[in-house]
C-alpha cells in the first residue's frame, strides 16, 4: 500500500471514530460505553481499509481507551492503571483467547514435525483410487486438522493447499501447459471449500471464531463453548463435507486424466517421509487425547483451553517441539494481540450498556416480524453481505455482534441465531476468491480464473445453504436450539 | 544435557514439590496457598536444575495448579474456568508483565534499525581518547539503552559487547596471538560489570527486575515502580558507572597499547553505517518521549507500562518496524510467558496466605535484631548467596521475596530492604563468569581466563558494596527511605 493511501485510510478510521466519539452519547448508553464503542467501530473500519495490521490497529485503539481512562468512572485515584489492569485483564488474561493461542503452539509442532503432512498423504493415499475420493481424502485431512490447526490459512494454505497443488502437477506430468485442466479445477477447488467447512465445524477451527463465542455470551448469555459448537456443526458438517466433491464434481466434470498417478504421487511422498516418528506418535496421542476430552467435558468439567494448555505443556515435556521453537512462533502471539482486544472491546461494550441499549432500539428499528423470518433473513444477510468484505475476520468483527443483537431483539431463539452466524461466518468465505487466507491461496495457484471461481462459490454458497438449513434446522430443532 | 539428566532433575523438582503439597498444611495457610507454594518451589528449583527452559516450567506449573483447581475454593460451580481465569489475569493480563513486554518489543526495532548500535559507536567515538575514555563509552552506551532494552544479554550480548570484542580485536590488529593483551582486559571487564550496574539502575533494565518490584508490593507494600527504583539507583550507580573504570585500570594495569586505533574503529564503523536514517531519528525521539513521560509520572499520573505501549503503538504507525516483524521478537514472549507464570504465583502466595504466615514465623526462627544489622545482614547474604547459583534470574525468584519477608519480620526498613535486594540482584551478578547471559558472552570471547575473572569478579563485588552502602545507604536516608 502506497504511503499517501495508508494515511488515507488511517484518517477515515480516524475521523469515524471521531465522529462517533464526540456526538452526543444516547440516553442508557454510559459515556465510557460510547467511547469503546467509537474505537471499537475505527478498529474494525480498520481491519476492512487495512491500513496496518490488524495487530497495529488493536494496540492503537487499546492505547487510545487506556489513554482517555475510558474503563473506568471519574472517582478512580489510579485511572491510568486501573484502565490499564482492565485492558490487559479482559483481554490477555481472558481463557478463549487462550485458548486459540494454545491451538497456534499446537499446531505449530503439528507443521514443523510433518505430522499435519502426513495425516494428509495417509487419507489422499487411503481414500483417493478415484477422482471422488481423491477430493474425500482432501476433505478428511481438514477435518482431522480442523480442531487443532486453528489458523486456517495454516491448516489449508500451508498443509492441504501444497500437497493438492502437488498432485495437480503430478497429473499434469508437471506440464505446465496442462495444469489448468479440470481434474485439477475440481481438486483446487475441494481444498478451498473443504477447509471453509471445517472452519465452520470447530470453535478452534477458524482463528475468529471465538469472537462468534464470545459475542454470544455478551449479547446473548449464550454459552457457545467447543462442544456446544461442534455438536451444532456436526451432523450438517460431516455431510456438507461428503456432499461437496459430488456437487462439485457436477458443476467442473473432471474427466480425461486416470488420477493413479495422483495417488501414486502421495504414496511415494509418504514413502519419502519414512515412518512415524516418536514425535509424530506423540502427537498423535496428544490429538486423540485432546479430542477426548473436548468431547467429554461436561463429565470431567477440564475447561478446553486447560485441555488445549496440558496439549502444549505434553509437547515441551516430551521434546516433540522445545520452548525456544515455540516461542518463535509468531503466527500465535499475533493472534493473541489482536483477539484479545477484540474481546476485552466486546466485553466492554457490554459491561457499559452498549449491547443493551443497540439491542433494544434495534427492536424500534426492525419493527414487528416473526421471530423465525426475522432469524432466517438476518442470516442470509449476514452471509451474502460478506461480498462488502475482503476478509473474513473484518466481517465477523464488524457484523456477528450486532447482527446477534438485533436477532435477540426481535425475539429469535438466542441458540439458533448464535448457530447460523458462527457457521455462515465461515461458509460465506465461498463466495469470493479473497474471503481468507487459504481461499487466496487456493486461487492464487492459477488453476482457475476469477471469474470462474466467483460464479461457482456462489452456486457452492447454495449447496451450503440447502445443507446447513435443510439439514441443519432439523437437525437443530432435535437439539432443542429452536 | 543428556535425557537422563534431564529426567533426574525433573524428578527432583517434582519430589520436591510432592513433599511440600503432601506435607501437613501449617496453622494459618490455606490448602490452597500450601498447592501454589509446593508449585512455586518446585518451578524455582527447576529454574536452578534447568532439567527445561524457564517457559516450559512456567506452563507446567500453572497447568498443574488449574488442573488442582488451586486457585478456587470447594464452593465453586466451575472450578476448572475459574482456576484457569484466575491464572491467566493475574499472569499474561499483569502490568507490570506488559511493561516488560512493550520494552522488549521496542528494544527489538531498537536492535534491527542498528540504533542501539550506532549509540554505542557514537559514545566511544565521543569519549575513547584515552583508555578511560574508551572504557566510560561502554559504560554510557548501556547507561542510555539501560531503560529500554530490558534483556540485559540483548543489550550487553547483542549490542555492546560485539562492538567492545571489535575494538579489542583492532587494538590487536587483529592478530589472535596478542588478543589477550592487558588493555583487552580492561575493556572486557568494563562491558561486563557496567551491564550489571545498568541492570541494577532501572526497572526495565533486567528482566526479572518487576520480579522485586512484585515481590515488593506483594511482602512488604512497597510500591517500587520505575521512577522509585530509579531515583534510589541514580546516584550510587552514575558514581558507580564512573568509578567502575578506574577501579578496574588499578586492578588489571592495562598499557602498552595506543587506543587512537580503536577509537578510529568505532569512528570507522560509524562512517559505515552513514547518516542517522528517518527511523533512527523516530527511535531517539520515543526514547526522549518515553524517558520524559516515566520521569514526571507523578505530575500526569500516566502509567509506567502505558507509556511503553505509547512507543510501541509510535514505533508501528510510523513504521520504524511493522507489526509482522514485531511480532516475531520471540523474546518478548518467551518472557511474557514465564514472567507471568511467576508474577502470579507471587500473587496467589500473599492472596492465600503464605508470605503472612511466612513472615510471622520468620520473625521467630531470626530472634531479636537491630533492624538494621539485621537488613545489612540479610541483603550480603543475599548478595554472595549468588555463588551458589548459576543465573541472576533463578537466584531473584528462589530468594528475593523471601528475604523481603524475613527482613520486615524483624522490623527492616520495608523501602531500605527492597531497594538494597533490587539492586544487589543485579550487582551480585559479579562475583562469577556465569552468572547472566552477557557475562557469559563476555567471558566467552576468551580474553580473560576463570580463575582470574572470579578474582576480579570477587574485587568487583566490593567495589560495589562500597559504593551501595558507603554512598547510597545516607542518600536514601535523605531520600527517607530509612
Amino acid at each position: 500500500m502506497s504511503p499517501m493511501r495508508r494515511w488515507i485510510s488511517l484518517a477515515i478510521c480516524l475521523a469515524v471514530g471521531a465522529a462517533i466519539w464526540f456526538s452526543p452519547v444516547p440516553e442508557g448508553v454510559t459515556e465510557n460505553g460510547w467511547h469503546v464503542l467509537a474505537v471499537f467501530v475505527a478498529t474494525i473500519l480498520s481491519f476492512i481499509l487495512r491500513p496496518y495490521p490488524m495487530g497495529t490497529m488493536v494496540l492503537t485503539g487499546i492505547l487510545i481507551l487506556v489513554l482517555t481512562h475510558s474503563f473506568v468512572d471519574e472517582t478512580s485515584e489510579k485511572p491510568s492503571k486501573e484502565a490499564l489492569a482492565y485492558a490487559l485483564a479482559k483481554s490477555y488474561g481472558d481463557t478463549t483467547v487462550w485458548l486459540v493461542v494454545a491451538a497456534f503452539l499446537i499446531s505449530g509442532a503439528v507443521i514443523q514435525t510433518g505430522f499435519g503432512k502426513r495425516i494428509a498423504l495417509v487419507l489422499i493415499r487411503l481414500l483417493g483410487r478415484t477422482k471422488l475420493g481423491l477430493a474425500w481424502g482432501i476433505g478428511a485431512a481438514e477435518l482431522v486438522l480442523g480442531p487443532f490447526v486453528p489458523s486456517n490459512t495454516a491448516r489449508g494454505g500451508g498443509i492441504v493447499a501444497p500437497i493438492v497443488d502437488s498432485l495437480c502437477r503430478t497429473l499434469a506430468n508437471n506440464d505446465e501447459g496442462k495444469r489448468r485442466n479440470s481434474v485439477s479445477s475440481f481438486l483446487i477447488l475441494t481444498g478451498a471449500h473443504a477447509n471453509l467447512i471445517t472452519a465452520a465445524m470447530f470453535l478452534t477451527g477458524m482463528a475468529a471464531n471465538p469472537i462468534v463465542s464470545k459475542a454470544a455470551d455478551e449479547v446473548a448469555d449464550v454459552n457457545f463453548d467447543f462442544v456446544t459448537w461442534l455438536s451444532g456443526s456436526i451432523v450438517p458438517g460431516l455431510i456438507g463435507l461428503f456432499l461437496l466433491p459430488v456437487f462439485l464434481r457436477m458443476l467442473v466434470k473432471p474427466s480425461g486424466i486416470d488420477v493413479g498417478a495422483a495417488r501414486g504421487k502421495a504414496s511415494d511422498e509418504l514413502d519419502a517421509m519414512g515412518k512415524m516418528t516418536r514425535n509424530e506418535w506423540i502427537l498423535l496421542g496428544v490429538f486423540v487425547l485432546m479430542l477426548s476430552l473436548w468431547c467429554t467435558a461436561r463429565l470431567h468439567g477440564i475447561h478446553t483451553t486447560v485441555v488445549a494448555l496440558g496439549g502444549v505443556v505434553i509437547i515441551l515435556l516430551t521434546g516433540v517441539q522445545n520452548w525456544k521453537d515455540m516461542a518463535k512462533n509468531h503466527a500465535a502471539w499475533d493472534a493473541m494481540i489482536w483477539l484479545g482486544g477484540l474481546v476485552m472491546m466486546a466485553v466492554a461494550l457490554r459491561e457499559f450498556g452498549v449491547i443493551t441499549w443497540f439491542a433494544e432500539n434495534a427492536k424500534g428499528w426492525v419493527g414487528e416480524f416473526n421471530p423465525l423470518t426475522a432469524t432466517l433473513a438476518l442470516a442470509l444477510i449476514y452471509f451474502f453481505s460478506m461480498y462488502a468484505f475482503s476478509m473474513l475476520t473484518g466481517h465477523i468483527n464488524a457484523m456477528v455482534a450486532a447482527f446477534i443483537a438485533v436477532a435477540v431483539g426481535v425475539g429469535a431463539p438466542p441458540l439458533l441465531i448464535v448457530a447460523l452466524l458462527a457457521y455462515f461466518s465461515n461458509l460465506c468465505g465461498s463466495l469470493t476468491h479473497y474471503s481468507t487466507g487459504p481461499v487466496v491461496i487456493y486461487f492464487g495457484m492459477g488453476y482457475i480464473e476469477a471469474p470462474r471461481w466467483l460464479k461457482i462459490g456462489f452456486l457452492v454458497s447454495l449447496f451450503h445453504l440447502v445443507i446447513w438449513l435443510g439439514i441443519g434446522l432439523p437437525y437443530w430443532k432435535l437439539l432443542g436450539w429452536w
